[in-house]
């Protein structure tokens, strides 16, 4: 096998993607991207990715030479219950043996549908909705090729499976990224670390950092792996937040692990209060703990962004242990009779200013009776901007037991980007819960020390 | 060249996107979506997308495979100014030739090297950023294979440049996604029109589907294009909806264009009330729409989805002329408070219930102000839940100016889905937004007839 130079010696990798959405350029491979990052962070060194559309040759000609040149192989897409999803006929083929149901998904198919009542299916006699009938290609998304291994799927309804050609390992998976991420990691990742298994383990740990560019963060940690063996530095933009990932490789997975764990107060001191989590943690699941932990309440009042603030605290289980609720104040008149803005200060400075956004967080926190109040006003344009407030200046403010924080900050618009106006809503919401953040975080930690003036973008 | 079954042969293109970082997966590669889409609509066939990294072996190997099946070849990446910026080496090798210097932007480079100070240079003495030295490997970047076409970058410094091989045109283009759109629209897009012209244009239309699940979209559109030439049928699940895509390939764009219009009807018929928009369309856009053509507002009450429809709704550019805002209620003293439930409806019926959505939509839309209110409340889990009112139960309701309609929709618990939430908040925004367009459309149009009286899961 293949072994890239000055690593030690890593298993060649081939991803597959498989639709004519993808080389449509309907929609983006993200889980080509998604799929490359977890066999590279496993160890795995990724060669190569092909994308061909539904087409049985050249399906079959894409993994015939995967397994050629790549001792593991993910596929992905292909096994929906359409007639052009044909991923377990193709692979089926090559190995020459039949495809058949697998009965656990079959048992666990006909029971969701048994068990529900579906969109769009009208009820009979004006009673509850009755159940639905499956159609006759529901059987074909249980399928796999006879002889393989069969990889649970426990976010949906197609099974994955896994099958050996030459010497190659081969995985496949649904094109639905949240299916295809479940099966991934509950059911490949493990086998892969075991396929993978010479000796070697690997520990992984992810830095969450708001509120510093990409290219800050990469100065800040030039030189910090400098004498370390087997440990590589990732850095990965997840819009707004950067993502600066260790992978360490050692003999022995405690030796691995312990080097990551000296790692940790050495990135923290060199990225001071950016560091908010690690590793799966949100800003949301944060500030969620925390407030938990004081036994106190937020309410958020938004504008620009639209109910999105409150939609990311909501996103975590039991938020409504802290979230008492919010108000969406788009319009003028709705900052004065939901949050009770004056007149005054809409006139005098306008919706989009410190002055408003103190009065909205102060608002909203006394209306609903929340502890602390979060508050959101800007422009997302592509409208509305002008010299003095241009698209993308965005104030926000929380008010708490100890008075009010303001800040803002200003997108740089980019004319005629379609993802705009999107950009700095998110932007917008994440400065305001970084904020949130930074005020509940235990005296004496980083976080408290680090409260710049203003905020920047993050890219 | 090869001919997809049932269509009229149209040219094999294939992609080719060469970079550590994307078989890393540090970055999605978009640049190869955004080039299949535009050769799709030039009228090519994209069989293959194809990514290596910036290894000269698995280089040379992707494009002479590339060239070897594909008619048109784009290659994008590699063509910096750093050591492991190696597509004009390969490509020179391949075909048997130096690398030079293009003359033109050479001139260029040095031309902007001597006009501006350059990022991270400080200027000396407190003056002016002084004109910045050029380093050696600056002129690796505007170097091609001897006898190539350069194609000139108006974006940046890279030139991109044409080949022949076999019978392929392969055109390479830098990986910068600013440059490579630029270079493609102005240099490759009218030399492609020109090598294809050979009477063929593709025409393609996406039907938005909401509340009907995908093995029915398919059971319903079973023969639909029987008989017609040249067209293919796809789907594609954008959770919570369901797409359909038409693709029409014929001698004339007009006579491709007359095939998807004659389809419209067929598949709006067959599919009743579900379709609500085509290709670009949302949900919130088609909203929009109608509300401004009919002079009307909006505003929204929610619970289990803190704030997500709100979030929907003002991603529309220019959303403010009609949505006014709106309150999320997330916990029960909240929604008596800011929207006026009575306490004896929470107590009777609970907070997930036709009776309390029916008072939260009358009390937002009084409230607020608006013509329409929407409301939205259910157990988005994972706790939560009861055997009467289970996770992923969820009521919704629009208050109008006729009156209140009221909805409920049951997703099934799927324990242990790390999604489900998200899901369950997902569906309920889309459903509510769902019922709110169907009040909205014009009188007599499909939409209309179709309320079915209980919604369920959409897969």
């Amino acid at each position: 096998m293949y072994t890239p130079p000055g690593a030690l010696s890593a298993e060649a990798a081939e991803i597959v993607t498989i639709g004519d959405e993808l080389n449509r350029g309907e929609i983006v491979d993200t889980n080509s991207s998604w799929i490359a990052e977890r066999l590279t962070a496993i160890g795995l060194h990724v060669r190569w990715r092909s994308s061909t559309t539904d087409d049985v040759v050249d399906m079959e000609a894409a993994l015939r030479q995967a397994a050629g040149r790549a001792r593991v192989v993910v596929c992905s897409g292909g096994l929906g219950p359409t007639d052009d999803d044909r991923t377990v006929d193709v692979m089926a083929a090559i190995l020459g043996v039949a495809a058949g149901v697998d009965e656990g998904h079959q048992a666990r198919m006909v029971a969701r549908f048994a068990e529900r009542s579906f969109l769009g299916s009208p009820p009979k006699d004006g009673g509850a909705a009755g159940p639905v009938s499956m159609t006759p290609n529901n059987l074909r998304q249980v399928r796999v090729p006879s002889g393989a291994e069969v990889l649970p799927n426990r976010a949906g309804l197609a099974p994955g499976f896994r099958v050996a050609l030459r010497d190659s390992a081969l995985f496949f998976v649904p094109g639905v990224p949240r299916e295809m991420k479940r099966i991934f990691e509950e059911e490949i990742a493990p086998r892969l670390r075991a396929l993978c298994g010479d000796g070697r383990a690997t520990a992984k740990r992810t830095w969450r950092v708001a509120g510093m560019g990409e290219s800050h963060v990469d100065h800040q940690l030039r030189g910090l792996l400098d004498g370390i063996a087997g440990a590589t530095l990732h850095f990965r933009i997840a819009y707004p937040e950067n993502l600066v990932t260790v992978v360490v490789r050692r003999p022995a997975r405690e030796e691995a692990e312990a080097v990551i764990t000296a790692l940790d107060s050495a990135v923290r001191a060199r990225l001071g209060g950016a560091v908010y989590g690690i590793d799966d943690e949100t800003l949301a699941t944060v500030i969620g703990r925390r407030l938990r932990a004081r036994g106190e309440t937020v309410a958020t009042a938004e504008s620009c962004t639209g109910g999105l603030c409150g939609d990311l605290l909501t996103d975590v289980p039991g938020s409504s242990d802290y979230f008492l609720g919010g108000v969406i104040a788009y319009a003028n008149p709705q900052k004065e009779s939901l949050l009770g803005v004056r007149r005054e200060t809409l006139e005098r400075h306008g919706a989009v200013s410190e002055a408003c956004v103190r009065e909205m967080a102060e608002g909203v926190r006394r209306t609903v009776g929340a502890t602390f109040g979060v508050a959101i006003s800007g422009i997302a344009g592509p409208g509305g901007g002008s010299a003095e407030k241009p698209v993308g200046l965005v104030h926000f403010a929380v008010a708490g037991p100890s008075g009010i924080e303001a800040r803002k900050l200003v997108w740089p618009s980019r004319e005629g980007d379609p993802d705009g106006r999107r950009m700095v809503k998110q932007l917008a919401a994440f400065a305001a819960l970084n904020l949130l953040e930074k005020l509940l975080a235990p005296p004496g930690s980083d976080r408290v020390s680090s409260t710049p003036r203003e905020e920047g973008p993050r890219r």
